[in-house]
């Protein structure tokens, strides 16, 4: 194995920086580094391209085996953590004892392509929560859809509860992020058809052809869709609801329509 | 509006009764009693039989209007808590001002009668989380589900965040509990075909027929499915993933095969 250096001290600026970069948003944009912990998540970020630069682990708590594979990269570094130190980084209820610093990717909507003609992709405006971006990352990899885009998104994606939460989708599925409008103009200049979610002027979701390339848009909980999409969609899609509420969790909106989308194209 | 008695001290016994149902599933269990807080919430105990036997209000965060609509019965008490009595009762992030005590219902599978002749029910065998309960009630509810099994259940009904991801349809569903066996016996002897969703032997969900009488089982994420119920089922089903993950939130895999169910049958 990899010689490691040791880190023992709560006060290392190595220490600090995972910290900060775990903390907050504003250091991981400055600096395009985030924080990837647990070795099956770190499997998927590199089966995703994304670069590992510092991988950390703890004796106390890792057990060895495996770490090279962490370790093809040059730039990889390998540091050793004591009990009290990795305890401070790790996120609570994790004990795999392995965690990692790892380069941003672009989510620009122009670094894009889509290998399938009739791509099928999920768009997601403003998701409030990181836990249902997670779902919708994980339905989305179950799905393989083409694409995953976030409109106006709240939070950026390496946000550790969305990491967790998705169960490393974050790092398997294609994900572009811009506005609202940019991703319209994306849509159109792809020649999408453009199906939301809403109540109003709705067709029943199963009697829709979403064979073509199309791209299923829901909105928030609390707001649904902003003006902007209601104008710009193609057709407005339900899923008709026979309770007492009207609404039901968006992730579980959205995978019943995007399975209904892989039934017609057959799966 | 009816007289109320105010209570301004957090030593008062109902105060701590009230403390002890909220956080005691073996106090619920004891007195048969629990606590919903919120208008929406208790709009939708009261639509579903629930007795409300105690409402709390807090004129400093409750606008008053509407209360009477929860003071039908006349077994109900009404009682008038200082802000701070309020805040140590209430839910942190709810601001509503509103909450209440209630009676339990059974849930022995006894006592349901199916209306529809070919029922189409959802078993959930030992979900671990609350959430997971909650949204799939939530989704029951949304399709209107004849009922709602649960097998081995690892907690009461009346958690409150179960009430709370609910989001109230915890009340609206037909729930019934017991253990696996007897929910087997149960769905046997009313002639319901089981679909256990499991990976071996199992058929495309789109390929298989739910207009009889169906029961759509689900297991935990991370373990399945117990033997009895692959003992037990009538065909497993599947919903073909084909991304890096190989599960999705059970939650969601729930909804995706009872919205499959309720295409086939027309809505």
């Amino acid at each position: 194995m990899m010689e490691a250096k040791l880190i023992s001290s709560l006060q290392n600026p190595l220490v600090k920086k995972t910290l900060l970069l775990k903390e907050k948003a504003r250091e991981r944009k400055k600096t395009g580094r985030f924080v990837v912990e647990g070795r099956r998540e770190m499997e998927l970020a590199q089966k995703g391209g994304y670069v590992l630069e510092t991988v950390f682990f703890c004796t106390e708590v890792f057990a060895e085996t495996g770490i090279d594979s962490f370790l093809g990269n040059p730039q990889t570094e390998l540091v050793q953590l004591t009990q009290q130190v990795y305890e401070k980084i790790a996120y609570r209820e994790t004990t795999e004892g392995i965690l990692a610093i790892a380069k941003s990717k672009s989510h620009a909507l122009d670094g894009i392509q889509f290998k399938n003609k009739s791509p099928l992709i999920l768009v997601a405006e403003a998701p409030e929560k990181p836990g249902n971006v997670g779902a919708l990352l994980r339905t989305a990899d179950a799905a393989a859809l083409d694409a995953v885009l976030i409109a106006n998104p709240k939070s950026d994606l390496y946000n550790p509860n969305i990491i967790r939460s998705s169960v490393g989708c974050v790092f398997t599925n294609t994900i572009g992020m811009g506005s609202t409008e940019e991703i319209i103009n994306f849509l159109k200049a792809n020649h999408v058809t453009i199906y939301c979610a809403a109540l109003s002027a709705s067709k029943n979701y199963v009697e829709c052809n979403f064979k073509p390339a199309t791209a299923i848009v829901v909105g928030t909980e609390a707001t649904g869709l902003t003006e902007d999409w209601l104008q710009n969609s193609n057709q407005n899609v339900i899923i008709p609801m026979q309770g007492e509420i009207d609404s039901m969790n968006v992730s579980v909106s959205a995978a019943i329509l995007i399975f209904e989308a892989k039934r017609q194209r057959g799966f």
